[in-house]
């Protein structure tokens, strides 16, 4: 049951030598999220062992070049390797224009689906449903339209202590409503209490993604006890007024989100190339959170389960 | 007075780990080309020392995604780093589609001017004329429309002897005449022959650039004499039926495409992420035209100057 992100690429507007602009995979229990999709996503992936064919699922932030330029040539290329299966693409309304003109000018040969939600609320929304976990988009704060996005592990159902079945030989039907949280009343008059016979299996994980977003008050709250963070820190905090001129975020400023909203771990990234020394970035901010970790290719940032027993 | 072809990506449609597809850059005496513009190809100049800022010609073959998809992030980045200097984009009318989408959604900082000569010819035809060179294009046989490339040194100013200078007491005119291959005739009635009092000071050198296309018959004629051609070679010679459901070329039929046209060097490239061992599709080209050359990344083939005294 992984749960974990995966860092492609660290840069922000202009890629540098060795640093690709933004992308990232988030695996949830093995379904693969690619957020964002930079210029060389695709091979990216290639030489970070991660198949494009497992990839389901495209979130995009915002139709800054840099986010999306590499999605053309992976759907083309998952186009030429026979792909199928359908992939969905949440992203901005203008979206939608880069999808026809792909279609358009690029689309021979596509035998898959593209089925496309354009994310639009103001207010945080459910995006996706699914028996383990839920994905929230909520709107950030950038020059353009932006969503950031937050990934729940859903409540798991409850375990039955083992030696209570055979103590009080529950039936299938009493083990049923137990691990759905519910009291047992019997036909002899006694009570199962919900809270004497079960325990939680595991506690839900979560991850928040916030790119590209200068601060905002209310962001602490919508990622509040998130297990990690993921946060651009595009500037170090003497570069505030760039920061600021371009609605993006200081190292310092992703530290202050990740401490008021009380996340286990940050991992900040999307660098200017500007900076040429990130682990300033990275003092700047362990300095305030020290759960800081720096973005690089390659990295993968692991949520552990943590059962119970 | 360098005359030179570097390689950034050799890969055909798919990309591999290592290889990225089609970007070539062709040096005419300090003049860069960029020819085609696969998905990585600003990290490919970068990463092999060449500014783009230097660039202010690019050429697109055919508007497959393998030959155009870089182009988008490339003149982005160009934006942001502040270009003033005018960029000129020599490529298949279809591009016009691609420019207008790049203006409307990613155009936003772009002071530069994109200047647009669309390729309809179906005969070659000169599209650069400048003192030193001239860049004649012609059609080439593949899927959809696609150009092929010819860059050729003018005929030099011959140089006159400087024994013969002193010697006959030249004037300045006369010099010029000579220089310009005219004969001269003295108010005395004497004769300076041309042949006798020039020699033309080095050879004019040539480049063609063939991808992607599959065999045709008039190709050898257009690029007689040629110095250095790059041909596509898609597929080994196990691949023809490949080769020609793709309308693209084998190792082989490049070579002979070279040895008809008298080439001096064929460099062979745009491989099939299918060929796993390019060592292959080079002895099968060198079998009929030894002086083959396998195309890799920052591969630079250069087109020496001999000059004659």
């Amino acid at each position: 049951m992984d749960f974990s992100l995966t860092t492609l690429g660290t840069a922000s507007a202009v890629p540098t030598k060795d640093n690709f602009s933004s992308a990232h995979v988030l695996n949830v229990r093995g379904r693969l999220f690619l957020i964002d999709c930079c210029e060389g996503c695709q091979m990216l992936l290639r030489r970070n062992g991660i198949s494009h064919a497992k990839i389901d699922n495209i979130f995009i932030t915002h139709i800054h070049g840099d986010h999306v330029f590499g999605l053309m040539p992976l759907l083309s290329t998952m186009a030429l390797q026979g792909r199928v299966a359908p992939l969905y693409i949440f992203a901005p309304p203008a979206f939608s224009h880069i999808l026809k003109f792909f279609k358009m000018y690029f689309g021979d040969g596509v035998q898959f689906d593209i089925i496309f939600t354009p994310l639009s609320s103001t207010e945080p929304q459910t995006i996706i449903e699914s028996r383990n976990f839920i994905v929230q988009t909520f709107p950030l704060n950038h020059k353009i339209e932006t969503y950031g996005f937050l990934f729940k592990e859903t409540e798991p159902l409850l375990n039955v202590h083992k030696w209570k079945v055979e103590a009080d030989n529950l039936s299938l039907h009493e083990i049923a409503l137990l691990k759905q949280g519910q009291n047992v009343f019997r036909e002899d008059g006694s009570l199962l209490d919900v809270n004497d016979f079960t325990y939680k299996p595991y506690t839900p994980r979560s991850a928040a993604f916030c790119s590209d977003t200068a601060v905002f008050e209310e962001l602490p709250t919508l990622i509040a006890g998130v297990d990690l963070l993921y946060h651009e820190a595009t500037f170090g905090s003497d570069m505030q007024d760039k920061a600021a001129k371009y609605f993006h975020s200081t190292s310092v400023d992703a530290a202050i989100v990740a401490k008021k909203a009380g996340a286990k771990k940050l991992v900040i990234g999307h660098f200017s190339s500007r900076c040429e020394d990130t682990n300033i970035l990275l003092a700047q901010a362990r300095a305030i959170f020290p759960e800081t970790y720096l973005s690089k290719e390659g990295m993968v940032f692991d949520i552990p389960l943590q059962k119970n027993s």
